[in-house]
Formats: structure tokens, sequence, C-alpha cells
């Protein structure tokens, strides 16, 4: 047996640095988890493969403030048009349609954004870089084994370039080692589960010269003779193009087949009479159509995850790909986070594989309808695209009802947030330097809760505030006990700090406790109060007070209704966004609010 | 005598790497012009110095596509408060206002942007060096002669590393080396003119430990004991303090004990009863305030300029130095760009003083007022801003009627633009890929015009189109033939491409000429017509469609008012971004339109 030399311990082993992987490390880093990469690959991705990010993953690198580049650099695609020929009729738009229109999905970035994976890769690689954390690169995951005491787990791995075997003591193994996981392998009773179908599809990128008056929407053509293309257009002046190769041949095509040829000679024939040339080709790449999702997604002592496409499959034409898989390990990594802290019951890591698989059993359902809409032209794929869109731009992916997310005591009187729900886009403006600002993205994510306190009129709540504040202080609670254990733990292990933290300053939003950052939004003016009239817990976390005047639609509506002058409404929301649990009160139930608050924490947290 | 080694001979050298110096070559490298940026600085700015950028100068670095990163890290200051305290009246807020009002001042970017001067440099260097241009550091200007035919300028620098004198022949010299330029003494008769008083002022950059509730918004105290001073939130936690120091002296303060602990313990005393520690200081800087104006920017030869400081100086109490300084840059790129490409008649460079120098003139005068104010306190300062919040902003900086900037033959029925001023920010909805973009900023700045036809009716307007458009591809009109030319010039001397231009694709932007940009702004629906409809012109132009139905408040309603289904304005935009001329046309219009461009631009190209 070769020689394994033995790796300094970690605490996570992450297996894979694709979008999955890299966004899991780029966050446990920044909670300050240490965290150990393995890629096969000798480099990140440099062209092709996943490209489009949805809403919702567009606001998730807005919220780890990494967006600009990919802003700057992407494409974005606001519309759909839908074209089709017939024996008889010559190829025609059908229709064309806003992709992701306001009232379906309301989101704050309606469009998708066209960024190839390796851009992606590169913005996540760098934030691990500015916070000392590189990939291993060449490092091929082999084996994981458990210790006697099966506390800790030993990973094997080959470094490729020396071509040796190595080991790691780890605590965690994550899995986001593609379809083909070999993580998965030592996860019991995890094989992926699912039909696969004989659609086969060959991609290309490259820059075309055409006339087509369509290029720089996204398009579904829907051909008589050649069955359903699907256009994107990419940065970089290029296109991206899915030809069906299947069922124009009854079966599945045959690999050597499907050649960059073989597909532009398919899509011209389609396209026809538009011209269609193309002026270079930078990526091609050929897939078969299958929806599947693996059985678990963790291993029983919830030591061994998966996370990305080890999880889930199915086809590429909804975009939906790296957009999930960066989302579970989004969901994962506060978990991981507050259990290998200490903070939280280990149960709480066993809400990732239900939230998480519930998500991607969503995901094929859409998916076979979509594939299906797909082959039956524009209007079957106009309703499904109508029927879906918040699940396609992510906004729609919710969570049932579960240790994480609990159904209110008291009912809120509308508005569009419950438990399980993202946080709806609102502007606000901060009380302390009066910016205009977008309050889903304002407080940073540094693995806290946010603890929303809703009040349209501050003096008439004014005894609510107080008792209800008060509790946060008292070192006997729930969440005065943890956030004094949380204290600690950050003080030994802290944040992994990048240069770039000192333009934001992330601890202005930890100064009463490394658990949560309490907020306050009301509709009270700015001259009606001052900092110090509020109680002592909203005094220190001066940064995240705001006052609900920045839109005509407010924010207090839009997440809870209208409130009376006397209510006050609780929203509890987690590390990643997601709502928890809400509720609503009178002036007299600040101490009542405070127990149900310290009853939501009490159920996960240590 | 020193040997003196010649370097290769460029087209501009620009001394001074400070922000006029720099926007002025990094205009210049975009446009393919050569140039050399000496500076007798072995570093860019490292702290403190300028440090707000206004509206204006924000669209500008958009523009620039270069705003991204001082927008993350910059800190934005919304509103202005005033704080007061009498002989026997404690310190007390007097009042707080929003510092740009929409309605006064209508700036996509209403806010100062607080990134020190460093922070810029660093942006621009990096576009420099992104297009392979670097900064001659160390270079000390010396002197400058001419060439026995006039037509060459031979400048002498000392290399202060190695204690050499070194030239280079050019054909420009611009002089961006501050208040004390030395370029400057080599234009006859362009001394500073003005007044300097005794009004001095310390200037102290650090991290602050207080209770003073309003330390995150500009504030302006008026102490009775004190005397004046200003607070300026900054990035990374930081605050800068004006502290004026003249005035409780009576006469000029000695320098010497203008200390930072001087500045502190005024500062303390004029706070009080608030608390006030600093917890760093990263910069401390005194000046004695002048207001003074150089009486020529350039030579009669029109080959040595001067901008930025080197031509005007002033308070820095309203923010406004490096903003005017990199405004005079980017007013004279363009025109020294058509000139030295032979595109433009040397007459062309006269404007740069007749703009700039009147620009500065308004500058002084409103410091002059502002300066007073401040002595004033609150009511004369509110008024003050008041009725200069638009010249502040940037966005009132106007030029007169001369070569550039004409009277219109035929008045547009309303709206804002006029000739002198600049674009109005507004929403329009890209045709080609239903990108909802901000129109001011949507064709990248390349050195050329812009000609914005607006038609509410494209069916109505369809004889006007044709007409108009065709001048623009006829070989003896003005714009055609200077086209071709250009289209010469710029492929023997292309523009300097950086690898990110990649993601902008200024390709698609030049392709009906390298002098203007055709754009169709249109309240006709996109379902209405396809691009195959329009004039070869615009159809060659598809990336400058723009639909008018992306705001409530319209483009065309913004821009030229109301107009009829068979009218349609024309505009024609500079490449500074200011409006040049601006004019109204009929159904049948479209060949007196064409003529009026023609007038336009005969009475400078060549």
């Amino acid at each position: 047996m070769a020689h394994r030399p033995l790796d300094a311990p970690t605490t996570v082993v992450v297996v894979g640095a694709g979008p999955s992987g890299l966004m899991l490390a780029c966050n446990l880093v920044r909670y300050g988890i240490s965290v150990v990469i393995l890629d096969d690959r000798p480099e990140k991705t440099s062209a092709g493969k996943a490209d489009g990010m949805q809403p919702k993953t567009i606001e998730t690198f807005k919220q780890l403030r990494l967006a600009d580049s990919l802003l700057r650099n992407g494409v974005r695609v606001y519309d759909i048009s839908f074209w089709e020929s017939a024996e008889n009729t010559p190829l025609h738009r059908k229709g064309r349609q806003i992709h992701y229109p306001d009232h379906l999905v309301g989101a704050a970035d309606p469009y998708i954004l066209l960024a190839h994976q390796g851009m992606i890769e590169e913005v996540l690689i760098g934030d691990l870089e500015a916070r000392g954390v590189g990939v291993t690169r060449n490092g091929r995951f082999i084996a994981c084994s458990r210790s006697p005491d099966r506390q800790q787990l030993t990973i094997t791995y080959e470094d490729l370039s020396t071509k040796t075997e190595r080991t790691i003591g780890t605590e965690y193994l994550v899995g986001c080692d593609g379809a083909r996981s070999k993580v998965r392998d030592f996860i019991p009773d995890a094989q992926l589960e699912g039909e696969m179908t004989n659609a086969s599809w060959g991609v290309l990128d490259g820059v075309i010269d055409t006339d087509f008056p369509d290029l720089w929407s996204k398009v579904a053509v829907r051909s008589h003779s050649v069955g359903s293309i699907l256009w994107i257009p990419r940065e970089r002046n290029m296109t991206r193009l899915y030809v069906e190769l299947s069922s124009t041949e009854g079966e599945r095509v045959d690999k050597a087949k499907a050649t960059p040829e073989y597909v532009m000679a398919l899509a011209k024939k389609a396209m026809a009479p538009f011209k269609l040339e193309w002026k270079s080709i930078e990526w091609f790449g050929n897939y078969v159509v299958g929806q599947r999702v693996a059985r678990h997604f963790n291993d029983e002592e919830m030591q061994i995850f998966i996370a990305g496409d080890a999880g889930h499959c199915h086809s590429a034409l909804a975009a939906q790909g790296a957009n999930t898989s960066m989302h579970d390990s989004f969901n994962l990594a506060w978990k991981l986070n507050l259990v290998c802290r200490g903070l939280a019951k280990k149960s709480l890591l066993a809400t990732y594989e239900d939230e998480r698989r519930k998500v991607a059993m969503d995901l094929i359902r859409f998916d076979v309808e979509h594939c299906n809409a797909f082959e039956q032209g524009e209007a079957a794929l106009a309703k499904n695209f109508d029927d879906n869109i918040r699940f396609i731009s992510g906004v729609g992916a919710e969570y049932s009802r579960g240790l994480l997310t609990k159904i209110q005591s008291n009912l809120v009187p509308g508005g569009a947030l419950r438990p399980g729900v993202l946080l709806v886009p609102a502007k606000v403006t901060r009380y302390i330097d009066a910016n205009p600002v977008d309050i889903q993205l304002d407080i940073p994510m540094l693995g806290q809760f946010r603890i929303y306190v809703l009040v349209p009129d501050i003096p008439s709540m004014k005894g609510f505030l107080e008792a209800f504040c008060a509790r946060f202080k008292d070192r006997r609670s729930v969440l005065g006990r943890v956030s004094a254990l949380a204290h600690q733990s950050y003080k030994e292990k802290p944040r992994a700090k990048a240069a770039s933290d000192d333009y934001i300053q992330p601890d202005r939003y930890t100064t009463v406790s490394h658990l949560f950052t309490p907020s306050l939004v009301t509709r009270s003016s700015k001259s009606e109060f001052e900092i110090s009239d509020l109680p002592d817990v909203l005094r220190q976390s001066r940064w995240t007070l705001y006052l609900d005047d920045a839109d005509e639609k407010q924010c207090t509506d839009k997440w809870v209704g209208k409130l009376d002058s006397d209510q006050g409404a609780i929203i509890i929301v987690r590390p990643d966004g997601y709502v928890g649990s809400l509720s609503l009160w009178r002036e007299k139930g600040g101490d009542k609010a405070a127990d149900w608050v310290e009853e939501y924490y009490a159920s996960f947290l240590i």
C-alpha cells in the first residue's frame, strides 16, 4: 500500500470545487469553520457547463457582496420568445413574454443572468483566497472511514500530480462531486432514484452571425422537421444553443453522431430561412435527460452529506442546476456552523435533508413537465412557464413546516411572509445614515439569525419594545445563554476576514449577539424619535434601525400587511434568509412575544 | 548639463497622476491616443486628500464602467444636519434635510460618495494598466520647449529615482499638477487670479468613538465658542472632520499650532456635551482658503493646457475639487482625440477654456458664498444649499452657447434638455434584448457623439426616418465624409482595449460610424415593428434602439416634452454627455433635419 501522509486535520472536507462545493466552502470559511476543498481537476472550469443564474441566486450573491463582477459581465435575459414551424407554415414567432413578470415573481432582479460556470467559480474562489483558503487541486477523493468512537472521519484522496495517497482527519464530509458522486457511495441507501429518458440534447456555445431577430432573447423553437431548440444569449457576444437530438430519431442518438457539426446542421435546418453561421465555437457538450434524486442526502450519523448534482439531476433546459446546487450548500452551511460550534443540537442537521430533498423532488417534478411542454410546443410551454415561474426563479423554492419553519402562534393580518418562504424584497431607509437600502440584503450574512420587530408607531408600542427587548439581555433566557456561548465561540474561532470587510464593517451587526441581529422597522418618522429613545438592545444595534418610508409599497405592508398603531409583528429570519416564524402582538404583549421567540430557538439551540 | 536620454515620442504628456491627470489619461488611452503620464510621487495617494464624489461624478464613472468598486466600498451621504450652540443655548440640532432632493437635482445617484482619493486613483490606474499604460512615477516635470516649426513640444523631466534628466517629444502637454502647477508657468498670462482669505481649516480623518447621534450624516456645526465644524462620514468606519482654525483667532493660525491635537481639542469643545474620542487617526492636513482661477487654461497655439487645481482653487467644504478637476479632463479628452486624429479643426480645442473656465468661475463664485454661509450658521447655509444644490451635485454645471452648444433652430415643446446641459437620467427598454436600461449610460463612451432620434410613433414618421437616415449613408455629406476618415483613423490607431471590453462589446456601438452612434427612442410597442422595418442606419445600430415604456416618467417627456405622433425630435449629444443641440420636426422634415445635423458638425469637423 502506498504511503499515506497525514494532512492537518480540519472540520469539514468538501469534495468538489464546482458551484455547490465552492458555495459551501465560501460560507463555512466566512463563518469561521476550517475547511479543506478537494477537487480532482487541475483548474477551474474554463468554458461551458452551467451558465444561468436565476433571480434568487443573484440575490444570494448580493447577500454575500459577491455579485458585482457577475452583474457587470453577465448577460441579462428578460424575455422569452416562442417560434414554430409546421409542415406548411414557415418558421414564425408564436409569442413573446416577459420571463419573470413582477406580479408573479416579485424579484428584485427579474432576469436570468448568463455567466459561465467558470466566472461563478472564480468569484467564489476569489473570496476564499481573500480569506486565506485555497482549493486543493488534483485531489481525487477515494474513501472515507470512521474512527472507532465514530466521532471522527478519515478521508483518503489521491494527489493526482504526484500519484500519492494522502489522508485528512475531519468531523464532516460533504460530497459536492456531481452526478457520479463518489462520496454518495459512503452514505448507505443514498442511490439516485428516478427515470432516465431517451431525450438527448447537444449544447453549443459560440458566436453566431445571423439575421434571426430574437437572438438576444431566450428563444424556444419548435421545428416540424428538427424538433426542439433552445437559444440562450451569453456573455462575450456568444449564444448557447440546445438542440434536441433524439426526437427526430425516435431513439437515443449515438454519442459519436452528436458532434458540433451535426448540431449546427440541425439548427440551420430548423432556423431556415434565417441565416445562421458560426464565427467561433467555444464549447460543446451533450447530455441525456434523467430526473433522479438521491434517497438520502446524509448518513444516519449526520457526518456525511451530499449537495448539488450529487443529490439530484435533471435536464438543463430551465437553467436550474447550479442554482439549486448552490442553495443546497447555502442551506447546509449555517447549520454546520452552529453545530460545529456547539451552539445547536445535532438534530438541526436533519433539517438539511428534509428541506433540500423536498426542493429536489419539486424540481424534478417540474422538470418532467417542463421537458414535456417543450415537446408539445408554444402553448404548453407558455402555460408551464406561467405555472412554475416562481419556482424557476428560485423565489418559489419553499420549505414545509418543520423544526425551523414553525407555524405562527398568532396570525399576522396579511402580507406575503409565512414560515418557509424567503423575505420579500422591500426598500427602507436606514435610520442612522438616511441611506435607502434593500432591507432583505442590508444585514450581512454572518451565520446569524435576524429578528425583525415591525412597529408602525414607536410611541404607542414603547411598553412592548421595552418588555420584548429586555429578554435579550437576560443571561438566563435561551437567547441570552446561547449568545454568551456564541460570544466565547467566535472569540476563540473568529470568522475569517477579508480585507474588503473593512468596507462592510460586519462588527456593526453583532453588537447584541453573534447568534442574531435585532432590527427595527417603523413607520414613525425620523423627527419623531432619537436612537437614544429606544431600548438598550436596539440602541446597540443602531445600523439595523429602518424607517419604512422609502417606497410607496411599504415594507410592513408587503411583509405582514397593514398594522394598527398599537400592533407589532416579530419576524424570525434564518441565516439563509428564509422566514422561520412570525407573529403579531399588541402593546401589552412584549413578554409573551419574547416567550414565543425563546420557544422558537429552544427547540434546536443547545 | 546632465545627459538627457530621449524617451519614445508620444502624442500627449500629462503631468500629474491625481484624479484630473488620471481621468484625462484614462480617456485618451481608451480613445486610442498615445499618452505619457508623469508624476513626481513614488506612489499613488494612500490616504486623505479629496474624498467626495458628487452625483455627476458617480455618473461619469458609471459611464466609464468604473464605478463598481467605488460604489461597493464608498460611504453614501444622503442627508445633512445642522447643529448650533449659542452663549446660553447648548449644542442642538437646528435642522436636517435631504442633501440632493429629487425635485431640485433629479440625479440617478442622489448622494455624495465618500471614497478617498487613493481609491479613485486606483480605479483609474487599474483601467490604464488593463489597457497597457502605466504611470511614470518619480518623474518631475521641469520644462517644456517648442520645436522651431512650433509643431512639436519637447518635455524635460527629472527621474527622481536616478536623479537624471530625460526628455520626451510630444504634440500636447497637459498640466494636471495641482495648485502649484509647473506646467502653468509655460502658458503665457495664465497666473491664478483671485483672493486668498484668512480662513484656515484643519482636516482630520480617523475613527471616532462618540454618542453624537448624527455621525453618519454630513453635519455642519456652528459653535459659539469654537466656530464652524464640518463632519463627513468616511469609508472604513472613519469620519472626516473639518475644523475652522482662524475665526476664533481673528487672524490666520500659525501652521505650527494647527496640529491634530489642537484640532481634536477644538472639536471636543464644540461638540460638548457629547463624548468625542479618537480610536485612530489616518490623516491630517490643513489649508488656507483661496478662491482663484487661472487667466487662461491653454496657450495660444493650443498645445499646452492645464486642468484641475492647476486652473482653479477654492475651499474643500463643498467637496467640489476632485469632481470639477476630473470634469475638466473629461471635457478636454474627447476634443484632443478628435483633433489628434485630424477629424476636427484645431479651433475645437478653444472650447475647452470657454467651457471649463466658465464652470471654474461659477465654482469660486459659489464657494465664496458657501464659505460665508458657513460663517453665518444654519439658516444661511440651508439657503445656500437650496440655491446651489444642482451646481454642487455637478448636474448643474452648464455650458453657455458656443461652437458645441448651439441654439436649436426650431424649439422643442418642453422637457428638460437644452444645449449645454447634461442628459437627464431616464429608463427605457432596449429593443433587442428587452433589458431595462438607463439610457444616459447605456451607450459606452468611445469618444463618439450620440444622435438620438425620438419618434413617438414609428409608422407615422416612416418618411421622416427614411429621409433623415439616408443622409448618414451619403459619402458626400459632412458626416459621411468624416465618418470615412474616422473609419480609416481608428483602423490605423485603434482604441486601446482591455480584456473586460469583451463583456461590453464596444463594436456594437460603432457599426454606423466611429464618429457618432445613432439611436432611436420610440413609444411604438415592440409588437408594432421589427428591426427589419427600420431604415438601414438604425438597423445597423440594433443595440441602440429603445422603447420608451420602462418608466411612468417617459424618457421622451423628460427630455423634450410631449410629442405628437407625427413629430420627432433630434438630440445631438456630445461625447462627454452634454447636449449639443436639439430640434423638433414633422413627418416631411427628414431632409431638413439632416441638413440641420450637418450644419452642427460642419462648424468644427474637418
